[in-house]
């Protein structure tokens, strides 16, 4: 199919809202919300990198959508609309592409979020696929990593190292799970969460290359150490394996939030108002970089936090 | 080098504005005009389809800022910030990225633009280079393709051909000529023409695959036929071989603008307000489709019309 045909019919039904002008000028028109700030974030996902080249394509689209969306969240803004850049080569197939677009308007109308436009390009050796996403804030209650002070207590949404058991399950190398089959490649980003957190957590980030090394980045970026007890992480499956523990919160792409609050936050008030859990697993405290404890003990490092990209 | 140093090291240095947070958040954060319409757009360009692996990388770079400017340039829009997505292959190296990053950097200052943020993926079999470009306008200001009346004139600016001529430089299928090279590789986008022609044209967009092949996409969205006079468009290589100017009229990376205004609109002022030359090629007429006339005679419409994408 090609390149204009491929918009014209796949995805224009999907531009529905006036700023896409069904895909057909060269750029969307959008009047922004009055008194807000706008955030923006880019990430791309590459076929054999960020996803297996056999995922469900509709899976593909989900996780391209839901890890830009992650993004947003992470910075307590609510997404409004996406901008597409798709890199496709042979192996996506009319009935490959079908089914992206396919899931890609689920995606969208599962989050509301509208699509304005972007750009397809075909005949790649591999597939390069990249979303802008496009959301709001309130002035100043935009998150960021820096912000942390010692006393503050760390937070996490959700549970921990399902993704990376999920691709695990991908690749064959564990049984089939479709709970852990669904963390990595269906992730669900924590909008509620990250929007409820603006203005009320002091420092926050998602987790999306593992607990240890974004916990790392975010102590860093607040010139701050963290102490965090291992047996407190919500594991997205519980045991009493220290080293199963740490592979757990090693792993990537579980698009959980990280964040920091002072220890007296109502956290079950925003458990029931987001309807997402939360948990304490640690301390801000002075100093710099992480400090591990498991049942009470000091536990080393490991050399290796997460996914350092190549 | 990885991912991570590349951002920070290259990348981070020209973040300077506050909206992009040092390119240390998941996302940027900016303050949008107060009254104003956002206008987005984003433009891939892979390696080997879109510029030639051996183009200077920092061409590259002005050429990825500039195709996407022109969309904004299109809509009578003024850029603002910009995101990136660069998918790197082996090929480009630690001396490439440099050199895209400085020219990346001097094209931003050129045009005035923010760099926001983004995402860099390393380890593809193919270099993809994605960006966001947003700009802003006056609402109800925005061009479209759609608009074009009958009895409307039908202007371009600057000239046509000469990034396709340049193409044939680059591959080595035409003598070196320097000006011919710097068209097809460091594209000029129209802003100070495209912000004037808000409220002024009756419908417009850039010229990015060929003169005719855009002029038709112009016609269809605007429901109305063109009559183009061949021997009036401005062309980079003036020629009176029929075959020559029809191979510079259906040459793509021009990155002029196209536009439909009424007849009497004051054209020489809108060449002194924005030092950009604009040219009547033809007129708007009811119907559909191309005319074209070369010396008052018709011209059969050639069956290729420009780059088709695959």
């Amino acid at each position: 199919m090609a390149e204009r045909d491929f918009i014209a019919r796949l995805l224009a039904p999907l531009a529905t809202t006036p700023a896409a002008r069904g895909l057909s000028d060269d750029a969307a028109v959008w009047m922004p919300p009055i008194g807000r700030q706008l955030v923006f974030t880019h990430d791309v996902l590459a076929a054999g990198i960020h996803y297996l080249p056999d995922d469900p394509p509709s899976d593909v689209a989900w996780k391209l959508l839901a890890v830009n969306l992650s993004d947003l969240a992470a910075m307590a803004a609510t997404p409004a609309g996406v901008l597409l850049g798709l890199g496709l080569s042979a192996a996506e197939d009319e009935a490959w592409r079908a089914a992206f677009v396919a899931g890609l308007g689920r995606a969208l109308a599962h989050f509301g979020v509208a699509l304005w436009g972007g750009d397809t390009v075909s005949g790649l050796a591999q597939a390069v696929l990249g979303l802008t996403a496009v959301g709001w804030v309130e002035p100043g209650k935009a998150l960021g990593r820096a912000g942390a002070q010692p006393g503050d207590a760390l937070y996490v949404s959700g549970s921990i190292g399902g993704a990376g058991l999920g691709l695990a399950v991908a690749r064959g190398a564990r049984p089939f799970d479709k709970a852990l089959l669904g963390r990595f490649r269906r992730p669900m980003p924590r909008l509620a969460l990250g929007a409820a957190l603006g203005g009320v957590a002091s420092a926050g980030m998602d987790v999306s290359d593992g607990l240890l090394i974004d916990a790392e980045r975010l102590a860093a970026a607040s010139g701050v150490g963290l102490a965090i007890a291992l047996d407190a992480v919500p594991l997205a499956v519980p045991t009493s394996d220290l080293a199963e523990v740490l592979a757990q919160v090693t792993a990537g792409d579980d698009y959980e939030l990280l964040f920091t609050a002072a220890p007296d936050v109502d956290v079950a008030g925003l458990n029931a108002a987001t309807k997402t859990p939360v948990t304490r697993i640690g301390t801000v405290v002075a100093g710099s970089g992480l400090a591990l404890r498991y049942e009470g003990q000091l536990v080393p490092v490991p050399t290796r936090l997460g996914w350092e990209h190549g």
